[in-house]
């Protein structure tokens, strides 16, 4: 690949951004994005797609953004390092489908890079990125299915890599004060650099090949799950797993903390907050129904590829 | 008063929780409370109570908790000395009205103790509280009254204690990521203790005479409010406005953020979440609508006594 600059990255997150919303707007047959293009005052901004009242897509967010100047304070003292310029590159997803049925899904895929410090002669970069699935009703061949698809897209790249990065994705997609996970999980990782045993273009080689798979897994997720019939009981629970997602994003998620601190555009970070949630005092499925078997089954350390632990 | 113990506190604060609770019942004329007793594996407990579907009242909690054992280490390297032994009692309070018309009220109340450490020898204690005012339509006339009250508290304790407790609430619930003030405001105080000025007893009487004036003054704003008619437009708004409130407490507010973090009882503390809320992406209200007024209005400095800088 020669040498693999920042810009080539943008570009390729740019046209991926193109590709998924493209895609989703054929899956769902309706629904058209809408785009802000925003400026970031001290340098670069994004370009925000949202779709919202789609067919099967309730309201949903494809974002770009490509941001550099100096790196925040939060990140510099987070780091022990003195003031410096950074890049930061990505896209974001969160779909909030329209069916209780179908299940939400994120990812986000980013490149970051630091100049030079006084501390550190070198330039640094990493990768990092993520993808979760938050079925309403969790189904097990579903869930087999989008591991088992992250799985494959893993393997091309190192044997450990989905052992190690789903272990991640379930201690990162956690709520701690509800000792729960926020869905089915799926993998995440940060801070991919290179190694003896990974040069650039092969953690760039991965988190591509992640990128390209996330069309082609929702879609088949969607479809297979769109015309299925749902009624109040259905919707009285997508609401208040809706509302656990809001806690999630709003109490733990780093980006989504990191980015209304440092001034980040709030519409676009928010865009990933659902339609409408609920919030019942001290709600608890009925044992035996649908809602309570998905309720205990969101806990870490599930092998959901070979039913272990279920 | 002799010695003021943290026995004689948390009884009194016992005691207000019931005749809030008892008074907010006459008020709204429909709706109960019922309780929850809870205890605290470190120490200590609480009795959450919660009123659902009322007449005017569509979701509230009024909660008492005395806690104690261990200092979290949150505390003890937020003020940087050693382990030591705490003592946590108080009053919080968040009403959420079913009508758009009736404003959402917010009261916490508490006392603080930690035993002496090897970095200070004596026993420290200190009062803190607040009282704000969520308006989904703001009411100059309500803001008026709801200011003018506390400031007649604060008065009866020293004359600066408004001025400095009213700019403390406009600092406080207040959302960065947003720009914009939670409601009207209110006041704010913490890390109130004794001083050459101020007794502990002195500190006491006036965080007595606030907690007392909760219930006349929310009773008076609800019962002047509650049969205003309104529609889909005004429920429409509440709804955005609950997502506001939302995002405060989950984003901004320090006492959710700290009760999440230690391990506090999540439902008790989480009942200060709407029944709903919803997020449309870039909502704007329209120029010249009472929705735009409101938002205009959601700013610090304004003194809504006299009306200066509306």
């Amino acid at each position: 690949m020669g040498n693999l600059e920042k810009k080539d990255i943008a570009n390729w997150f740019q046209d991926l951004q193109n590709e998924i919303c493209q895609g989703l707007e054929k899956v769902d047959g309706l629904g058209k994005f809408s785009q802000d293009v925003w400026e970031r005052p001290g340098g670069g901004g994004g370009k925000t797609r949202i779709m919202v009242n789609g067919a099967s897509i309730e309201k949903g967010g494809v974002n770009f953004s490509e941001v550099y100047g100096k790196t925040p304070e939060k990140i510099t003292d987070a780091l022990n390092i003195k003031h410096s310029n950074f890049y930061a590159t990505g896209v974001s997803i969160v779909l909030h489908p329209r069916s209780p049925m179908v299940p939400i899904i994120h990812m986000n895929v980013r490149y970051f890079e630091m100049d030079p410090t006084s501390s550190n002669r070198h330039r640094t970069w990493w990768f990092g990125g993520g993808i979760d699935l938050t079925p309403h009703y969790i189904d097990l061949e579903d869930a087999r299915f989008f591991h088992q698809q992250l799985k494959t897209v893993c393997d091309h790249h190192h044997p450990d890599y989905y052992k190690e990065f789903k272990k991640w994705a379930d201690n990162y997609f956690y709520l701690k004060h509800r000792e729960e996970t926020r869905g089915v999980g799926g993998i995440f990782f940060d801070r991919l650099t290179s190694t003896n045993d990974f040069t650039k273009e092969s953690r760039w080689g991965f988190v591509q090949e992640l990128a390209q798979a996330f069309l082609p897994i929702y879609s088949q997720i969607l479809v297979k799950n769109k015309d299925k019939t749902f009624g109040d009981q259905e919707q009285d629970w997508q609401r208040v797993r809706r509302g656990r997602y809001v806690e999630f994003n709003l109490v733990w998620d780093k980006g989504t903390k990191f980015g209304l601190d440092t001034g980040g555009r709030t519409e676009s970070i928010l865009m990933s907050l659902p339609p409408q949630a609920e919030w019942h005092y001290n709600y608890q499925p009925e044992e035996g129904t649908l809602e309570h078997h998905t309720q205990n089954l969101l806990r870490r350390n599930i092998n959901w590829i070979d039913g272990t632990a279920i």
